[in-house]
């Protein structure tokens, strides 16, 4: 069906978006797979052209765009070229601007802000331990109050953008006896003294993206870098849950129909048995079910993308958006890997490397285990 | 997610639908199961009350209503109450009652439509033969030319309100070197001599719908009651699939939402090992999968409906929201039975009865498989 | 595969069983499905061959076999002429008579299994009350002793068998307060003083089966009434599984089996768009799947089937048998509806009473969630 | 349940496996993956443990085992190890051997077998071409003879063992006329002129497997180099399948429940919100069916190894335990990547890599697609 969310200014931007991509990022897809990561140039040329700060005032030299249609016209064409592109630009912009644009002072916003737009200043979240998942009411990373003084000791993982972020918006315990009310968000920055990154984890699938470990070992911050309130760190995660699971769930269908389209055409020109092989009943059916399944996960994620750009989406209608699209997005995907025989195990082809890459999304944003206990809470249960 | 597609006159409409039922119908829901009919009173409150002519124009006694959204929210309504309910008023209305209104001469129009929007003139369509599924093609009930009038003879099978129907649309043969080409409607009326039912189907589910086999034994008609053009049936019923797909699909939806929702009223109030049974992790995420489940299959068939109440819904579109809704349909009731345990198994639960009702679904109205074969073609292949 | 775990002798004894149904059952099955109950004349006939006492001693009527074998296949071929015919003749065979065998004194052996032998004395067992499920130690029947009796109040629900039994296994709550080790089998005669039976349950399926309701009230019973010892119930109940899930597990199997030979030579015979249906590539593929669901299903039973009959069985590993057999079982089934098309939703063929009676068997002889409760805590959990 | 085909004897040859298996290649894996290949030194190793000619004849320094269960032991073994090993050493042994110790003269097998059983001759098999898929027929590699020589032109893709083999039984159309019966099996050795090899291909998963093209361009050989009679060779392909594919399915089944068993132990280890993660009922219904499907795949197998021990498996029963216990990996394995959360995207823990080295299983040794085409044919479709 035609989509109808996206009006003639949306489909304006989708442009800028395509030129952009094609210009300045496929033809080096390649090359980023080896270096596991996308270059700061990318960064850079991404900010030149207006698209990392969607949601950045303009006076920070942002679009002060506040219709999340733009982002998600943004984060589906990312997902076309490869789902790692989409987490790395969708962590930065999607993810963590908002907690500056909303909750910094206006001298952080005046030391962050104009970067974030630029790509001068790449944003992380570290919001994961080791051994603790989902479970951030589990947090062992520590700030203690020395003085005027913090000092903060810990450790994260599975940070995306870890390895080359400047400034990470971070989830600290302040208050050891309170449980979820006792975190709070620093803005920490890469070459703080006691900071330090590990090595990029080897990882199943996007290996574009760099992912990593960061140490904290006795960081000393002042105040100036508390975002928001001390102690509230959690209830801003939680009110930003929603956006982080949308973009997650946009680019997870974007992503899988990519990867469907490009099969469906592979099915056209591929002969075995003197046909195309997708004229076999048995493929026919199964690209006809394939191209369903994203259609009718593309309008619920839609309808959630509206509700979002009204100020409507609540958690939990996103935590729905974001398991259900992410186990379409794996099972098409695996399906497309069939369809490609003995070429779909073979990474020269996209449709492997998107099967790999695809395979986080049911994982993390909260796993989908995760969306389902809230889900069913929400059900009264 | 808050549905958006409905303003206020779609849900002032609401409230005459569920007033009517609760007032009309629901009390009298057994002695339809035991009866196997919903008996004519039925029809004759329905229509006094203009449910039953939405679509025919007002000089005929209907509502003349052209926004397909009024038929949705009826279809919803009936189907809350069961599926058998909703398959017969949708054949009534949203099937049958379109190719009067859209291709009747002034002179059929005066004959039958005043019928049709009070309930004195039932309606059912005669498609399928024994043998002949989904094969329109192949269809054998034949009409030859005999002076002015046509001889018509053959028979058809699984008729919804087959038994108790006053008018037929009826595709019969008159061209037999055509294939699809050849075919042309006749209106065949209940008291035309050489035309006889026979019994109601024994069926495994939708018990209160009366469904018959059609003989027609050199049944002699005129001229007037060719339905539209000669040889132009099979255009004219490809022309009507996507309502016809698209009624199915809104009625799928909303059986099993009802279903769900009383499902999960159960599963707080039955307890097991001292604890609501939806407490349990297993229910709890089970829940909540099928509340996702059919949330996003709603919006996918809410999305179909917009389209069509824009003039824009295509018979694939239709066909995918036809087998997609089908499908979450049976799953969805499927575990609603296992989570209603042995209750589930009983024919005075509900649940029962609905998961017995919604098989046919995947079945009728083309078959799941005819709309990925559909689909399929339509990618090309 | 060909199957090895039946020698000569189960073979021969398998024609017996075929040569009593074809005889005695098949030709009556229209009448079983309308009198919703197999009548005593087959019980009579099924014991005057031998068929219904295999594990009982020979000195009481009985064949007085150890071999499990002969059990499954005797359940095998009854699972082919319909799944209700299978559950009545197994759990008077297969689930109840072992209590009498194993547990009962001389006096109770010599009062009680001549009958069961020639099927004068036909066998239920009262475990599930209403509202309690699949948890035994919750149960509310109880047996309060007053002077040299025990006198019993409490009901039972879903009880197959329940209409027509003449001997009750039951479990009763004797020790109050000591949860599953307070609960006592007695023998509760059809004709005893303040037992009596409530209405058949009006069933999804297995309509041939009278599965009733029982009520206890003021029962007064004798120590010569209770089987094995007081208070080692709930024991004398998880002996017994492993069989109780095997003879399931051997249905299950047989009777999807059964159906899918019978689909596929459906699947040869119906034609559309001039071809067999089975031979579109979708059919081809499904059933291709069905095949080899099923066959693998029955080469686990049979292991199973083999450590039983070499006394190694474990509860756990029944537990698997049953629920994977039963959820291959449904799914092959449902699949074998959908190739009938509109007359697989007729109760006139086979196939649609199969899949209503085939859905029972995920959640009796305790609910698949149960199984999957009991294996996980078997892995540690 | 405990199994029941091994004896002691096979038993008492696991225990060789896993000696040789700790000692020389568990403490290598690492490497193993770093070098994307085995060492030399490996199936020096091997051979002169007796361990790659079971079934290469005594007298050319093998085991002259005729009983597949030992083939299945070794296999098992290997696949707990990983599953590259297990593919790598099943073509040079299971599959490739069985051509040379059936089909060769006298000559041949002096010239070959010798090193096979040392693992101085490593083997491969050409079948697959370049967008040839699984269409046998439609081979282009063609030899014309020329005097007393074949000239062979050609290519070959997806060969295991490719990069390293020194010996490649490879299948080349020798009567273009004549289809399937037109194809001749060669013994195209390492330094035949004319033979290259081109680059390791970058494989999604089974990354220590070396899989490569082959290029012939005029390769000249003597008719010793013929391996069976000239245009025969389809017909030794034909009937080798049963072993191939029971190859893999016993492969498939151990690999998998090896990860599970990794999995059971990882849930009872990892804990979140204060427990382990087992013991949250939806992860320990999970596992509970996991190891159902597990056990069950295993029990098919285990019959399928039974019966080609006895001689008797069919082509048919074999694609049948092939794909089906391919699906059951896969299924299983992605399961247990999601139980392992964050950690199963990570390449360091050999969940994730097992992941990604089960998936094509579904694809090789004639894709599941084909399997369920013959078992179609096979049941009269």
């Amino acid at each position: 069906m035609r989509r109808t969310i996206f009006d003639e200014d949306h489909e304006a931007f989708r442009g800028t978006c395509t030129a952009f991509l094609d210009k300045h990022v496929r033809p080096n897809a390649e090359k980023h797979i080896e270096d596991k990561a996308f270059p700061r140039e990318f960064w850079l040329e991404a900010g030149a052209q207006g698209l990392l700060g969607l949601e950045v005032p303009e006076e920070f030299g942002g679009a002060g765009a506040e219709d999340f249609r733009f982002n998600a016209v943004w984060a589906e064409e990312l997902s076309k070229v490869n789902a790692a592109l989409a987490s790395c630009v969708g962590i930065h912009s999607d993810i963590v601007a908002p907690y500056l644009v909303d909750l910094c002072t206006q001298e952080q916003k005046e030391r962050w802000l104009p970067g974030v737009a630029s790509g001068e200043t790449l944003l992380a979240i570290g919001m994961t331990e080791p051994g603790g998942g989902s479970d951030l009411a589990a947090l062992k990373t520590t700030a203690v109050r020395d003085g005027d003084e913090w000092v903060i000791n810990g450790s994260k993982t599975f940070i995306t953008n870890g390895y080359s972020a400047d400034l990470y918006v971070t989830a600290v315990r302040t208050s050891p006896e309170k449980g979820a009310k006792g975190i709070t968000l620093f803005g920490i920055e890469a070459d703080d003294a006691g900071f330090s990154r590990g090595r990029k984890l080897d990882k199943v699938g996007q290996t574009e993206s760099d992912t990593a470990e960061l140490f904290f070992e006795d960081v000393r911050l002042g105040d100036d870098r508390v975002i928001g309130e001390v102690d509230r760190g959690f209830i801003y995660m939680m009110e930003r849950l929603p956006q982080e699971r949308l973009t997650c769930a946009v680019s997870n269908v974007a992503h899988a129909k990519q990867i469907l389209e490009e099969t469906i055409q592979y099915a056209k020109e591929r002969e075995a048995f003197k046909q195309p092989i997708g004229s076999f009943q048995h493929n026919k059916f199964l690209l006809a079910e394939l191209v369903t399944q994203i259609e009718a996960a593309e309008a619920f994620v839609d309808a959630a993308v509206l509700a979002h750009s009204r100020g409507e989406l609540t958690a939990i209608d996103a935590a729905k958006a974001k398991w259900w699209s992410s186990q379409a997005q794996n099972e098409v995907i695996d399906h497309c890997v069939q369809i490609h025989g003995g070429y779909g195990f073979m990474n020269e082809y996209r449709v492997g490397r998107a099967w790999r890459d695809a395979r986080v999304s049911k994982i993390w944003a909260g796993s989908n285990e995760i969306m389902k206990e809230l889900i069913g809470r929400d059900l009264g249960f």
